[in-house]
């Protein structure tokens, strides 16, 4: 990469010191996967589509240069924007972090890159950063997302283990997103089932969110899998929460929910599984419990499936395609994206434009507007961003 | 009804006697159609065809002449078995006993017959005895059903409690079995509200039962209205339960079962509801709770809604064109239907050669037969019954 500002970079060793034992993939191409994931935000379809295009490391060099491809001028927002990351000393340290700390490199194409992460399109991640134990990634073909609110009554919490353990026991891993509650009782007791868990992180792989499970956090790293799509050096913020949920909705057959409020992270999970096509099952509870009130709404309102306990769920997983997909569920908008989406108009605005009229920072509107654009919501149109 | 032991009875004062201050109609015919509850199983439609094409009248005079009309010489079998019960003596005693405890006899025509009979088509009850103040019959039109288990949890009886008064509050009539459970509560939360509640008996209306809720149906007649389609002397057998479901999922709008086992009464009605193209409403619960599994197999196996509070009923129940009816749910059979319909072939066979196959009384194989031709699973051919 003459002339990025990456010339000279030890790149091979970078990215040898992130895939000990890995597969064998170009090391310029693999640096320049994992170099995007310090660049944008989680799912944003602009990057996605160039890389698709021109391969991850064509994509980072004409970036570095500040040249977009000449018949896609439009790109040029998007350069500015990702260009205040994308400095080589940036990209550099992400690697040598993540080596630091154990991360590991994962990119398409590798036999370990979880295979229904391809239903995301141009949404998909550009590559993972994953903890675990060396070898290859626990597999997780034939897999359940099990997430649910931070705030569980007991009756979540028991649902959520006997469900885990009864998945553990027909052989199904067990995803979730790391957090306390409902994920956190799934990790557990897939961990005390011996059964394989990944805990997908909605920053880097350096932070471990929240603090308070940071130990489950590091034993999933060293009996399963934590994955990130993010780049050290990224914090876990509220839009990538959003973001990521539809990384567990992909990597699985079926999202289950346990319990969750409305509105919640875990409908926006169970919202990506619909438009995935993935069958989403939700348990109920009383009509008393606000904790079952996001599931009940999930129920009443969209096709989501009622399970009983883990033969339901496996049911649903063993065969998915018998279920019918939800649809029509909008991903609820949180104050801030209803902000963003004020913002826009019927016609075409750049980035800068949104954030002045939002009044937020560029790099925040720009975060939401990724989100935005993933829930269907805006769209990065050729000539700036607008309604969808 | 010369020739028939009728004559010279005083029909007209016997029928009087039932309908105090009631609709102008032919003394004779409310009679015959007051007589033929005594004679046959409810929502059996051989009868329920025949009295529609002679009129109760004409039907019942031919069946007291054992007479039936020329062009249905295939009808012999229903009279033999009819004729043990139409005795002039217990038919008459049949009406002196409804005056003595003040039970009227409401028939198809009465202003204040209940509408949503007539869905039951040749099933419709042929009349109905009331227990009810002077006066029309409280109105039914805006009416909900509230049943299940008889051994609900705290949470089923609340769930129950505040979905009838909600619905009381609305203006909706409350309609249910009579039974403990459930079906107590929603009677008490009715008329606690001073809303209008109906209980539908399964037995005659001298027979309150069950005897522990008997002081609530007496209050119940006074305060609302006791219904039921049998005459006075009719016991309340397991048959007839399940046929009397019918009735309470005809007269109401929508069915809403709060708690339920598997197999259960609150189901069948669900599945007499669904029929019927009534939405069924069902309040979830614990996954770990036996009084919801009945809930939680219509929520994930059929069309049924899930209702969280008397607000959803509500709505449901003002326009219920716009819920999906319940369709497939078959009504769970009962061990003795099991053998009656086992006892079953391919080729036609009178009542008496079922009975003595299922090692049955005649008169319980026709009872159970009617049921199983009310579910769909046997017919009444011309040549005899057969599997449907």
């Amino acid at each position: 990469m003459t002339g990025t500002g990456l010339a000279g970079a030890p790149l091979a060793e970078l990215v040898a010191a992130v895939r000990p034992g890995g597969p064998d993939a170009d090391p310029a191409a693999v640096f320049a996967a994992g170099a995007w994931t310090a660049v944008v935000e989680p799912g944003e379809s602009t990057a996605g589509a160039l890389i698709g295009a021109l391969g991850a490391h064509d994509a980072l060099e004409s970036l570095l240069l500040d040249a977009p491809p000449s018949q896609r001028p439009e790109l040029g927002d998007a350069y500015r924007r990702w260009r205040v990351r994308a400095r080589p000393d940036l990209l550099l340290a992400a690697f040598r972090n993540a080596a630091v700390i154990g991360a590991r490199l994962v990119v398409p194409g590798d036999p370990d890159w979880p295979g229904g992460l391809a239903d995301l399109g141009p949404h998909a991640p550009l590559a993972l950063w994953a903890l675990a134990p060396d070898g290859p990634l626990p597999p997780l073909a034939r897999s359940v997302a099990v997430v649910g609110t931070r705030d569980p009554t007991p009756y979540g919490v028991q649902a959520a283990q006997d469900i885990v353990c009864g998945l553990a026991d027909r052989g199904f891993a067990v995803v979730s997103g790391g957090a306390a509650g409902i994920d956190r009782a799934g990790h557990r007791a897939a961990l005390a089932s011996a059964a394989t868990t990944a805990a997908v992180l909605a920053g880097g792989p350096d932070r471990l969110y929240p603090q308070a499970n940071a130990e489950l956090l590091h034993r999933i790293a060293r009996e399963g899998v934590v994955l990130s799509e993010m780049a050290c050096g990224s914090s876990p913020m509220k839009q990538r929460f959003l973001s990521r949920n539809r990384l567990i909705a992909a990597i699985t057959r079926v999202t289950v929910v346990v319990e969750a409020g409305v509105p919640s992270g875990a409908i926006n999970t169970a919202a990506h599984a619909g438009e995935l096509g993935r069958p989403v099952a939700v348990v109920p509870g009383s009509v008393y419990s606000a904790a079952s009130a996001g599931c009940h709404r999930l129920l009443r309102d969209y096709d989501a499936v009622l399970v009983r306990g883990a033969a339901d769920v496996a049911e649903l997983a063993r065969d998915p395609d018998t279920a019918v997909a939800l649809e029509g569920l909008d991903l609820p908008l949180d104050p801030l994206e209803q902000r963003v989406l004020q913002a826009l108009g019927r016609r075409p605005a750049a980035v800068p434009d949104v954030a002045a009229r939002a009044g937020l920072e560029r790099s925040e509107a720009a975060a939401v507007l990724a989100l935005l654009a993933l829930a269907g919501a805006a769209a990065d149109s050729p000539r700036g961003w607008v309604r969808a």
